[in-house]
């Protein structure tokens, strides 16, 4: 499977692995909302959301202009990028995890802006959905 | 993999089946508070929660004695039985679905029980990370 996997997807398997060790349930490309997917999710214990963009390259992250639309759809928002990464192109006020295949780590912490207890709420009945469906796919394909 | 199910999760997975023609998200086996595992759990597009209880033989009920407990788990309690299933051993004020291996079917409506909120939202919580960290288990197993 792993060839077939592109270089953000890559990135995003290494962060999923970080979140399993910090006991954070992740899922990939979620859409919160029309025109918005997001690269990987995340819930924490208590219940707080997490947004991470994947950015393999200087031109993965030039060519994106919708990053700033995920921020409104979490409690804290990170970029993932690799190690060597010109992370000068990225604004110095979001968090930053860096990650490979296997693994991640985060190197500054996103600040912290609250989800209002609506969107919270509609959030995690999108992603409980869209998880459970997905696993029920694997598990019984022949649905 | 057929041949390792036991004769609950056959008839869970035919309740699954059905689940999924309704646009119901489900999962098996989620544990909602200390001492209790129900056999699945559904969450509809609206955010309601249904609860099965798969019962294969009269003895796999008379031996039962937590059923009732789900019941303050869920907006709808269901039994999921064979179509050949002794139906009158069961309490006829609960929801009833029969199942196969293959699929299910409504047979009798369940009594419609609110959850409250902090109830709903927790649930909704615990069902999302679930299912979630077993979609992701199934997906990089290397975890």
């Amino acid at each position: 499977m792993e060839h077939e996997l592109q270089a953000g997807q890559l990135l995003a398997r290494g962060v999923q692995r970080l979140f399993g060790e910090m006991n954070f349930a992740s899922i990939t490309e979620l859409t919160p909302t029309r025109r918005l997917r997001v690269d990987v999710m995340a819930i924490t214990p208590k219940g707080d959301i997490w947004i991470v963009e994947c950015k393999s390259s200087r031109a993965d992250f030039t060519s994106d202009n919708k990053w700033q639309g995920y921020i409104d759809w979490c409690d804290q928002f990170y970029f993932a990028t690799p190690p060597d990464f010109p992370t000068d192109i990225l604004p110095s006020d979001q968090g930053l995890i860096f990650a490979d295949s296997y693994g991640a780590a985060i190197n500054r912490p996103a600040p912290i802006t609250k989800l209002n207890p609506a969107r919270r709420k509609k959030l995690i009945l999108n992603f409980a959905r869209c998880a459970a469906q997905r696993l029920h796919q694997q598990i019984d394909p022949r649905i």
